[in-house]
C-alpha cells in the first residue's frame, strides 16, 4: 500500500532537480546522519500568510484556497512541520480570522501573529519578534524558517537544506533557482560559495543583469543573528518597506556568512492569480500521478486522472481515463476504476470493479470483489464481498450483504422528511429491478424482492416480497390515443 | 458577471504577441483617440467564403463548421462587425445557399455575391465590385478589409491596426506573422518601413527564404484605390488565377504606400481540414479559460473545462475537472459546478451546486443555493431557492417550489406520447424517492409523496399522498428458487 | 468507412520522421516493387518476450499489459505479420505460460521457445535456434528480423526498411533513431554508409560520444548468415552476457556489411515502467486520433478522446469532449457522439445521437436516426430506426422497434435471479417513465405502457397496460409531520 503524503519523501524522486548547495562540493553527508543533526536543533519556521490576495479576485482569502483538496496554508504548514520545524509562527493579516482558525485547526500549537499594516516581509516577520526571541523559555531558536503561505509546493527536503546550511555555520540562507526567463526577478550575486548580495532587477548593472540564479525568496536565519539582523533592516527605499532581502548585506556587514541553495521553479512558485493556482495544481497532479505510475498503478491517460494528495494505491490498480478521486480514498490490491468515476472518502475492495459513471461518496466501503456499474452512486455503505449494483441505483445508509444482486434502478429511500434511515440487506439477497427499499428496513439473507416493489417493511430471510399492482390491459387504447392525436386532441386519462 | 465575448475587448489582454506595425516608432495613438478617428471613416469588409473545404471530408460547408458552438463564419462576421466595419460583403461560391442564409441571419444587412468560378483571390474579391464601388449611394468606402471565413481567431483589434494604416496613409496594409517555421509562406519584404513586395517562396531568392516575416493572407486597401488596384492585377501565372498579393506590387507601382502590421500566429491561422479545425478549437478555449482564470474563477484543471463563447461567471465560481459549458449559460456568485457536469442554456442561481453527473438542459433555471446533484438532468424547469434534487432525477417542464426536496428516482413524466405537460411542485414539498409524476399535475406546498408513488392527480398542500400497493410476503419463496436453480429449472411466476 | 488497424499503412502518414536509410541516397525504389521484392522473401520474425518486467510492480508479465486495449505482445506480432513474416518464433521465459498461450491466440503459428535462464539477447534469440536453423524444411529464411514484444509501437513499414536492407546485401541491419538526449544510448559508429560498430556509452570515446545517432535495439539479419553470426557471440563482459549488439563487429569480421535504418523514437520505445506504458499509450492514442481527423471525423477536443485500435468512422461524424471507445465500436455517417459518452462492442447507425452521458455495451446495436441519451445504458439490444430513450434507463437484452419512445426511468428487467430473459418491444410503442418491463415479456407494436407501470405480462399491440397502484390522499398530514419533526418527534407510518 502506498500513501501519497503531499510534498512527501516519496515526491522526492521525482523532482527535475534536486536541490543543491552552491559552493559546497561533493563531499555530501548521508542523508541519515544529516536528519539526526537536524533533529539536535530546535527550529522555528514563520509563516507569512498575511498578504491580501486580491488578484485572486475572491472573497475567500488566498492562503486558504485549495489545492489538491487542501487549503494552500495547509500544505505549507505541513512541509513546515515535516522538515522538522516543530514551532511555527503564523503572521496573518488584520481581519484575517479566518487564516488564524485554520492554522490553528492544521498546527494546533501554532502561535499567531498579527500584522496590522502592510509594511514588507521584514516587517513581516518582526510580527512574529515574540517567537523570534522566544520569551516562553528565554533559548533562542537554532534554526529559523521564513516560508510564505502562498508557496505551497515547497518540498520538505529543500527546507532541510536550508537548515543544513545554518548548521554549517551561515547566518543567512537563502533559496534560489533558475527560471528560463530571469527578467523581473531579484537576481543571486555569489563569490566564492557565498551569497554577496540580492540585486533587485531596477538596482541591478548589465552584468549582475545575466546572472540567471534569482531570488525564491524564502530564506533561513540563524536563530542567535536573526533579531539583530531584523532589526536592522530600514526602509530608506521608493516605497518605504522593509525588505527581509536586505538580510544578505546586513548579515555580511555584520562579518556573517550568507549563501544561497538552488532548488526547481516549483519549490519557489507562489501563487497570486486563480492562473498560477491552476498551474501549481497541475504540478502536483503530476507529482501524484509520477508517484502513482512508479508505484505500479496502470493510468491509461495519467493526465486525465486527478488525485489527492492522500489517495492510497495497492497492488496491481488500473485506472482508467477521466476519473476523480477526492479526499479519503483507498483501492486496494487488483481493483479497478473504470473511466467517469468520482470517489471521495471510499474504500475499494481487493479486486473491486468500480464504473463506469460511478459514484462513491463519503463512507463508501466496498469489500473484496464488488461490482458498482454506471450511474450508481454509493454512499454510507458497507457494500460486503461480491455483492453487485451494476446499473443506475442509489445505495444510500445501507448495508448490502455478500453476494447480494442489486437490479437496476434500485432505490433505497433513506431520507423521510425528518431523518436519515439504516436499510440492511442480507448475503445473498436478490433486489428486482427499479425496486424501493424505505428506510429502516431489512431484507433477510436469501430473500428475492420482485421487480418495481416498495417495499416498506421487513422482508424474512429466504421470502420473497412483492409490493406491486396488478395489471389491466384495455386492448385498442392506444390505438385510439393516435386517431385523436392524429385529429389534435388531448389524450383521455389513462384508466387506473 | 463577465461575459466572454468571443474575440472581443477582453481576450487582447490573452494575445501573447499583441499587434505591432513595424517601421511605425513608438508613438502610439492612444486607444480612445484611435477608436475615434476609426469611427469617422466607412469601411466595407469583404468575407471570402466561397472555398470548397473539400479536405474537411464533410458535406458541410466549410465555413459553417462549429467552433466554441458557432460557425466558423459567424466568428469573422461578428469580428467585422466588431471592428468597425458596418458594411460587409460576403462572397460565396456556387451552390452555397446555406452559406449565404448563415451570413444573412448573422449580419443582416450583409449583401451576398457569388464567386461562380474559382480562379484566385482577386477574383474573389472582386465578386463583390458592386460593394467596392459602392453603386448604393456613390460614396466609396474608405476602408476596405479582406478577410477570409476560415481565418476564424482573427481579432477586431487586429483589424483596427490595419485600419489604423489606411487612415495613416497606406494603400495597401497587409497582415503578416512570424512562423516557427517560414518554409512554404509567402514572405513579406520590408524596406524603411514599407512593404515593397509579397514574395512566394517558389519566387524568392536565397536572401529572401531568410525573411521570417510571413504573409498571413488578410489585407485591408483604401476604398478610393482599390478598384484601380484590384482591377490591373492579372493572371499571368502558373495557375492562371488572380492573386491579392500582387496588389502590393501593384500599387506600389502606382506610387502608393504599402505597409504590413506583424500580429500572433492564430490571427492568420486558416482553417482546411479537421485537425486544423480542432486546433483553433483548443486555441480559442485556452482563451477563454484564460479570461475566466482572470476574472477570478477558479478551476482545478482549466484544460479539462470546456467553455462557450457567451458562458458568464460570477464572482468566486468555482469548477472542478471535465466540465462541459454548451451556449447560454450564466452561473451567478459563489456556485460550483462539480465534475463530469454538462450545461446549456442554463442559469445557475448564487452559492448553487451542481454535479457531479449534473446536466443541465435549455430553460434549466436554478435559484440561490439550489443542489443538482449526481445522474439528474434538468430541462425547462425552474428550481426555486433552496430546492434539492440530489440523486437520479429527470425534472423536465417543471417548476420546483424553494426548499422542496425530490428524492432519488424521481421522474416527471412530462410527455404523455401526445403533447409536453408541466408538473408544479410546491414550496417545501417533499417528493419521496422512486416517485413518478404523471404531468399535468400539481403537487400542493408543503405535500409529502410517499417513495415509489405514482402521483397520477393533484395532490393538496400539507397533504401526504401514497400511489403504491400493499406488499405481500411469500416465506420461503426465495430458498425453493435457489433450489430450483440448482436443479437447473426456470423460475416459477412471482405471486402478485 | 475508415477503419484504424493498429501501426497499420494508415498510420504511416502521421510519422514525424519517415523511415530513412543512411547512406543510401535519394534513389527510393518504389514501394509497389519493393513490395512486391519482399514477397519473394521469406522471413522469419524472433519475438523476444522473455523480460521479467520487475519495473512494471504487476504480477501480470510484462508483455501482456494492454496497450489500446491490446496486449503489448499482440501489437508486436500483428506488426510482424504486417510486415510479411508469416514464420513467427516467440521466445518467452520460464513460468510464462500465459505469455506462450497469448501468443499462440494470436499467431496460431508461432513457434515458442523458452529461454531458461536470462544471458542476454544474443541467447534469447538462440533459444530460437531450431527456427532459424529452420530443420522443419531445411530451407533457410532468407531474412531474420529479431523484435522485442515491450517495443509496441514498431511500425511494419519500419521493418519492410530493415527487409528491404537485407535484400541490398546487408547481412546485419540495425534499426537506429536519434534521440533529444543521446545519455546512456549505444552509439551507432557509421563510415561510408556502413553500420561499422555500436557502441556502449560506457565503451565510447569522447568523439564516439558527440554521436547523436543512437542504436534502437531491433535488429535484421541474412538468414544464411544468422547463425554463424549469432553463435560467435561470446560473453567475455562484465555481466558475462551475450549481447545482439556484438553481431555488427562480428559480421564485419567475416567481411559481411552491416548498415543501420533512421527511424523515429517512438518505433523503438521500450516499455519497462508504467509510466512508459502510459506514454506509449499516448503515442498510440494520437496516432489514431491523427487518422481520424484525416478521415474527416469532427472533434472539438481530440486529445480528450480514447480510441481503439479498432474503432470504425463513417463520413461527418461528431464527437464531443471526453469520449471514451472501448474495443468493437462502428459509427455510421452523420453520427453524433456527445461528452461523457462511453462505448464498447457497439454500433451507432447513421445520424443517430449519442450521450452525453451514454453508455453502449457489447451487443448495443442502434439504428438510423435512434437517440440515446444521458444516464442510458444499452446492452445487447437492437434499438430500431428512430427509436428514443432519452433519459435514466437501462436497455438490457431487448428490441426495441422502430420510433418507439422509451420513458425516463424505464428499466428492463432482465435477470431473476436465475437467468437472462429478453425484453421485445414493438415498433411505435410508448413506454410511461418509471416502468419496469420484467423479462421475459412483449409489449406489442403501437401499444402504451402508462407511468410507473410494473409489467410482467404481455402487452398486445396497440393495447394499454396499466399496473400501478390507485393514489390515496390524507389531508394535513404532512403539516403535522412537519410539526412532529419540530418537536424532535419521529414519522409515523405513512398509510398505505
Amino acid at each position: 500500500m502506498l500513501a501519497f503524503i503531499a510534498c512527501g519523501e516519496r515526491v522526492k524522486t521525482l523532482a527535475l532537480l534536486p536541490c543543491r548547495r552552491l559552493g559546497r562540493g561533493d563531499t555530501a553527508i548521508p542523508a541519515t546522519l544529516e536528519s539526526k543533526r537536524m533533529r539536535q536543533r530546535t527550529c522555528l519556521a514563520i509563516v507569512l500568510a498575511a498578504g491580501e490576495g486580491t488578484r485572486m479576485r475572491s472573497a475567500l482569502p488566498k492562503v486558504l484556497h485549495p489545492l489538491g483538496g487542501r487549503p494552500l496554508l495547509e500544505h505549507v504548514l505541513t512541509t513546515a512541520k515535516q522538515a522538522g520545524a516543530p514551532d511555527i509562527a503564523v503572521v496573518v493579516g488584520p481581519d484575517h480570522a479566518a487564516v488564524a482558525a485554520t492554522a490553528q485547526r492544521i498546527a494546533p500549537g501554532a502561535r499567531i501573529f498579527e500584522q496590522r499594516e502592510r509594511r514588507g516581509t521584514a516587517h513581516a516577520v518582526l510580527a512574529a519578534k515574540p517567537a523570534i526571541a522566544n520569551k516562553s523559555d528565554g533559548n533562542l531558536p537554532d534554526d529559523i524558517l521564513v516560508v510564505f503561505a502562498d508557496t505551497p509546493l515547497l518540498r520538505p527536503e529543500t527546507l532541510a537544506e536550508l537548515r543544513a546550511a545554518l548548521a554549517d555555520g551561515a547566518a543567512v540562507a537563502v533559496l534560489g533557482f533558475t527560471p528560463i526567463d530571469p527578467t523581473g526577478y531579484g537576481r543571486l550575486v555569489m563569490r566564492g560559495g557565498e551569497l554577496i548580495a540580492i540585486r533587485e532587477e531596477r538596482d541591478a548593472s548589465a552584468q549582475e543583469r545575466l546572472i540567471g540564479f534569482c531570488n525564491g525568496g524564502l530564506m533561513a536565519l540563524a536563530g542567535e543573528h536573526a533579531l539583530a539582523i531584523l532589526e536592522r533592516i530600514g526602509n530608506a527605499n521608493v516605497k518605504s518597506e522593509y525588505y527581509l532581502t536586505d538580510a544578505v548585506a546586513i548579515a555580511r556587514d555584520m562579518g556573517l556568512k550568507a549563501v544561497a541553495i538552488e532548488t526547481g521553479e516549483d519549490d519557489v512558485r507562489g501563487i497570486n492569480t486563480k492562473a498560477q493556482l491552476a498551474q501549481a495544481e497541475a504540478v502536483l497532479q503530476d507529482r501524484l500521478r509520477a508517484a502513482a505510475l512508479e508505484a505500479g498503478v496502470t493510468m491509461t491517460a495519467p493526465h486525465t486522472v486527478f488525485l489527492s494528495v492522500d489517495t492510497k494505491f495497492g497492488r496491481d490498480v488500473t485506472i482508467e481515463p477521466n476519473v476523480v478521486f477526492g479526499p479519503g480514498v483507498t483501492v486496494d490490491d487488483g481493483a479497478t476504476i473504470r473511466s467517469f468515476s468520482h470517489l471521495e472518502g471510499a474504500h475499494v475492495g481487493k479486486g473491486a470493479r468500480v464504473g463506469p459513471y460511478a459514484r462513491l461518496r463519503s463512507g463508501a466501503e466496498l469489500g473484496p470483489d464488488v461490482h458498482i456499474g454506471n450511474f450508481v452512486e454509493v454512499k454510507a455503505a458497507h457494500i460486503e464481498a461480491g455483492a453487485k449494483a451494476n446499473h443506475l441505483a442509489y445505495i444510500g445508509d445501507a448495508r448490502v450483504g455478500a453476494g447480494a444482486n442489486i437490479g437496476a434502478g434500485t432505490i433505497t429511500c433513506n431520507y423521510d422528511g425528518i431523518a436519515k434511515h439504516h436499510t440492511d440487506i442480507g448475503a445473498g439477497a436478490f433486489i428486482g429491478s427499479n425496486s424501493s427499499l424505505v428506510a429502516p428496513v431489512k431484507v433477510g439473507d436469501g430473500a428475492y424482492v420482485g421487480s418495481g416493489s416498495v417495499v416498506t417493511s421487513d422482508v424474512p430471510a429466504d421470502a420473497l416480497a412483492v409490493a406491486r399492482a396488478a395489471q389491466t390491459v384495455k386492448e385498442g387504447w392506444a390505438k385510439r390515443l393516435r386517431q385523436l392525436k392524429a385529429a389534435g386532441k388531448k389524450k383521455p386519462a389513462e384508466p387506473s
